[in-house]
Order: C-alpha cells, then sequence, then structure tokens
C-alpha cells in the first residue's frame, strides 16, 4: 500500500492511497458495512456513487457468518462480491462495546457473542489471523477504545497495553502472508482519550513501530467536539506525513470537514446510514427530519442540488409518506441520498484542497448548512 | 383503453392492452404496490426489469397519506413518479379483510381504518372517485369479497350487491371525467365464491353493463386450487373475448400458468414481494428457503439461469447469511430475484403462446419446477 500526498492546503490534505484493488482518493468517507453488507443499499449503487472502499467488521464477522465460511467463499471480497478496496476494523471497538466483556489482560481480551453468548477470544496475533483470513485490504491492530469519561491513570495503562498489542499486530502481520495473494496494509490505531500526553505518546510510539497507516480512535464517544479537534491536533503533527490518517468512526458533516482541515485523510461512521433509516437526511443546507409534518406537502426534493436517483425523482412529500407508512424504499432513498451526500462532501474538499481554496469553502459550506 | 387480441394457443391468450400512459403485454404479472411503493424495490429497477403496470391500494392510499393529498400532487402517477399504468383495486377487499368492518348496507360499506380506528365509509361513487383523484390508469368497481366457506344463499345475495354496485359504479365512470387528462379504465369484477350458476350470472350481468375489462375476483382465498381453475374455467367462456381478464389475488407460478392456460390475462399478488421478504425464492426449479442451513456453503447463485443482479453476483451462501444478519439488502435482492422471475415466466409464456407451443412449455415447467 503506497499513500500519494498530491496537495496540502493549510492542514488539509489531498492525495490517494494506492493498494492492490484500487486507488483510494484522500480526503474519503468510508460507508460502514459491518456485517458484509452497507445496510439498504446495493453494492453496484454504492459503487456508482464513488464509494472507492467500505468497511467491514471482524467482530461480526468472526461471529457471523464465522472466518472459516468466508474463507472457503475465498475471502471476504469475494463472499460480498466487493472488488474494490475494504478496511476491517480489529473487533475491539464491538468486544468494548457489543459483548459481554469477561475479561482483559495483557494477551487479549476475552467476551462471551452478543448473539449466542457463546465464550471467546481475541490476541492480537489472532486479530490479524483473522484479517488474513477475511483478506482486507487494511487491517486494524486490536486496541482498547477506553470508556469516557476515564481517568488519566486509566488511560495510561490501557493505552500502554494497546501499544504492546500494536506491536505484536505488526509481528504477525510480518510473520504471515496474504491469504489470497493482494497484499494487505495494517493500521496502528492512537488511543488516550482526551489526554494530550498520552495521545502524543501513542502516536509518537506508533510511529517509532512503524505502520501503512494511522488511526486515531476513541474519539466521538462522548466528549466534547473541541476536545476530540484537540486530540486530533495533538496527534496530526506526530504521526509521519508521508502515511494516511484515519478518523474512526466521525462523524457528522461538520467533524469532517473540522478534521480535514486538520489533516485527516480518511472517515468512516454509521452516521449516514443509520440517521437515513430515522428518516434524518443531511443536505448542503443542514439536515431535516423527513418525517416532520412540515414535508407532508412539500413537493420538492430533499434537496434540489442533489444528482442521486432519489433526488431527481420523489418529492419530500412521498419520502415522509414512505416512512409514516414503513416502506423499505423510505430506507433504500434516504441511505442512497445520505451517502451521496457525506461523497459529495469529502470529493468536494478534495478538489478545493487542490484548487487552494478549502478553508474558505469549508466556512462558506458550514454557513450554510447552519442557516 | 383497447386490448388486441395477438395470438391464442389453445385456451391461452397473448394480446396487448394499450393505455393513455403505454402499452401492456399479456399475459402479463403486476407487482403490488399498495401503499404507493412496491416494497422493497426501487421503482427504476422494476421498471429495468419489465414491470409494465403496477398495483395501487384504494383502501390505503385513501386512509394514508389521503386523497387530498395525491390530488395536490397531480395524482398517484406524479406522487409516486412512475410514468407507466398502474392499476388500483377498489378497497372492496381491504375494508373486509383489514379494517374494522362496521356496516354492510346496499349503499356501501361502513368501517374503521386500522391505522388510528377512524370511521369511513365506500359507496361504489366515492371509490370512483377516490380513484379519479389517483388517477389509476385502471380503476376497479367496489364488491364484495364473501367470506370462504360462505353458504350459497350468502354468496348469492353478496353477489347481487356486488352487480349493483358494479353498475353504479359504471354509471358514476361515465359521469366523470379523468383529473389528470389521460383516460381510466375500469373493470367490473366476477364474483360467486365457489358456487359455478353464480359465477356465471355474475359474470353475464358484468358482461351485460359492459366494462373496459373483467377481473375474477374471490379466489385464492382458501378453497382448494382446483375450485379455483374450475370457477375461472365457468367465467372465461361467458366473458367477452375482446377485453382483457384479470384473476385477482393469484398466485403461485403454477397457479399462473393454469390460469394463463385457461384464458387469464392478467395477475397480482403479493406471493413474489411478502415470500422473498421471508428469505423463500422462486426458481424455475421450484422454491428455496434461503434461510435453510443447506444454503450455508453453496457458493452458486439463486437461480443460475437467472439475469438479475442478485443471481449475476451474489451467493445463496451471502443471501443466507444477509437474512440471518437482518440485512436489509437480503431484502432488497431477493425481491429483485422473485419479481425477475414472476415477470420472467409470463414473458416467457406470452411467447410460448405466440409460438403455439405453451401446453408444451407449461408442463415441461410444471415438472422441472416440482423436480
Amino acid at each position: 500500500m503506497r499513500y500519494r500526498l498530491l496537495h496540502t492546503d493549510g492542514g488539509a490534505r489531498a492525495g490517494v492511497i494506492q493498494t492492490g484493488r484500487g486507488e483510494i482518493p484522500t480526503p474519503i468517507f468510508m460507508p460502514v458495512g459491518t456485517q458484509g453488507a452497507v445496510k439498504a443499499i446495493e453494492p453496484r449503487a454504492l459503487r456508482d456513487l464513488g464509494a472507492s472502499i467500505i468497511l467491514g467488521n471482524t467482530y461480526h464477522l468472526y461471529l457471523r457468518p464465522g472466518t472459516a465460511l468466508i474463507e472457503r467463499a475465498g475471502g471476504l471480497h469475494r463472499f460480498i462480491n466487493w472488488t474494490a478496496p475494504l478496511l476491517t476494523d480489529s473487533g475491539g471497538y464491538q468486544v468494548f462495546s457489543l459483548s459481554d466483556l469477561r475479561g482483559i489482560h495483557k494477551d487479549g481480551v476475552e467476551f462471551k457473542s452478543h448473539l449466542d453468548g457463546s465464550l471467546h477470544n481475541f490476541t492480537p496475533e489472532k486479530v490479524v489471523d483473522i484479517q488474513r483470513s477475511l483478506g482486507s485490504d487494511i487491517m486494524m491492530v486490536l486496541d482498547e477504545c477506553a470508556p469516557f469519561p476515564c481517568t488519566e491513570e486509566y488511560a495510561h495503562a490501557s493505552n500502554a497495553m494497546t501499544l504492546q498489542w500494536a506491536e505484536r499486530c505488526k509481528e504477525r502481520m510480518e510473520a504471515t502472508a496474504p491469504a489470497y495473494g493482494v497484499e494487505q496494509a495494517l493500521f496502528g490505531i492512537v488511543q488516550g482519550s482526551i489526554f494530550p500526553a498520552i495521545r502524543e505518546h501513542s502516536a509518537r510510539r506508533l510511529a517509532e513501530i512503524g505502520f501503512d497507516g494511522y488511526a486515531i480512535g476513541g474519539l466521538s464517544v462522548g466528549e466534547p467536539t473541541e476536545q476530540m479537534y484537540a486530540m486530533v491536533d495533538v496527534c496530526v503533527p506526530v504521526l509521519p506525513r508521508e502515511k494516511p490518517r484515519y478518523l474512526m468512526g466521525v462523524g457528522t458533516p461538520e467533524n469532517i470537514l473540522e478534521a480535514i482541515g486538520r489533516g485527516i485523510d480518511m472517515f468512516d461512521c454509521v452516521m449516514p446510514t443509520r440517521n437515513a433509516r430515522n428518516a434524518v437526511v443531511f443536505t448542503a443546507h443542514g439536515r431535516l427530519n423527513l418525517r416532520n409534518a412540515k414535508h407532508a406537502e412539500d413537493f420538492s426534493p430533499v434537496d434540489p442540488d442533489c444528482l442521486c436517483y432519489g433526488c431527481r425523482n420523489f418529492t419530500r412529500a412521498y419520502l415522509r409518506h414512505l416512512f409514516k407508512a414503513g416502506e423499505i424504499l423510505a430506507l433504500q432513498l434516504a441511505t442512497l441520498h445520505n451517502l451521496t451526500f457525506y461523497l459529495w462532501l469529502v470529493r468536494t474538499a478534495r478538489q478545493a484542497i487542490q484548487e487552494g481554496r478549502f478553508a474558505i469553502w469549508k466556512s462558506e459550506l458550514l454557513k450554510q448548512m447552519r442557516s
């Protein structure tokens, strides 16, 4: 995997990540396909709207349908028939947030499945092995996402363990080979809660170990937004300029614009897809709740400037009706729209960076979104 | 509306219905879009797979979003952005099956909404007026779908009332004009439960009144399949040869083939869409339940002969995983497949009729489906 930095504009960067399965222009938003599918959208539609990479989730896929089945299918790409790049997170976050956590120790974590209560363990080596089986283009190290809030002592100890796990993940990666003949990259994950010194140490140590890219994890977990940005500002200068930077699980369109301005290249979030299923749609003029009575007789599209299939063909009044009537088509159209918007957002940000007008474009768009 | 009979082959007919919004090749299957949307499929995908007409439901649309809103949208076609023909049923069936029926008398029916318990009434005139507001290309008369089983006396009295309602619907239709400048046809509905004499009388009387087409209703409601076919055989010879014949709410692929062989031109049924959402898919080799464990490691498509997006790109193992994981994509892909199959079925039947080999094609396909 290779990252080429093409342009900088203030702190913002435009680049391209080259993988064995194609290029990813950055900044990029990665739609979340937790269980091997992005909810309520066909893969062909995802490609049509410019999704160059999607996420899968190691924790979920390991539990169901299971690594063995995906191996027999020839890897996750073949199983879900997605030929472009895939990133898989390590499952660490889900072990801590979803499963019944039974124990955490220097060798890894023990947990009970949220599906059937069965007992499992993840070690740094095992999550690399699983991601080798999945065949993701970008693998993530096992980490502990510290709860928020937590004490500085907790964050320090947790991060020390996460750093050891990161090192072991890298060793395991170097001792193993891709299962399907396509190179796989490994990203480290900066932790440290909201403590600048721990964040800085984490980023510095990960850079020493050396990864193909660096994620900033453990943010957007309840801390004030300004603290999230402050942590990004602590990490970015320490991370290698020649590697991509990924802010995990973030966020709103506003969060993404601010983080791009601070030097982040990659984003993932369930926000566009989950909000779509709750009738909340994003536009360049702010967000709308399509269940709201004020849309009942509004025969204009969700966003007149949007070129998605929904906005070109259907009205707010119709979408509101579909949501009120519980029609699956509502989820489909709102999902398509929100992902179109998020991918438009990063694509347009990239163009603004390349043309040296990111800051002004961002500030105008943010103003428009708030009005 | 004009029906042209192009070929007959035994009892089977190939024809074309010309409407103000385009042609409908017959025999045809009409996907059901009860609330103004066919569940779990985009309208553009419906058109791509050859759906030349879809159904809307007067009862549902009258209650939600309401006739006034659809009128302000410019009619149902514009509200849902479906430019091809639409058929709306009269709501009679839903009043009897879904609502809290409060009273039935010669002037119509009183019922409480299944949505909010509000009190409403439908008269023959009112259902024509509503369908004028909706602007459907094919309107249906108000009828009583007699419960099954029922006595001959009940069926006789019920049908006498349905015939009077049919006459009043026709009068109302002749006294009113299309709301949106596009001609609207009106179909009568033959009732009579499983009593041949009542069915024959019903068909004869409706033919005397004169409609643009004739539906056979009140079947596939629990009676043995052979009785359904027997009722079709009673009605078809009495109905005008130069008008289309529509068997309402039918049915399985087998039912459709048998009914085509008996002279039916039009079908609608929730079976392909509802079954899809329950993981049951139809193929030319029979039906499959994709939740079945035997598909867990089956990396072949649902139907290797099918050209739908799902069958060209995804395996049974993946679809099973999507169903087990509760992914909306499962519903989307299975719906797309089942509608593709149903439309393939009627299109191929039509071709076989035109080539004079319907009987042998049908018998071979039925054998293959059962094997």
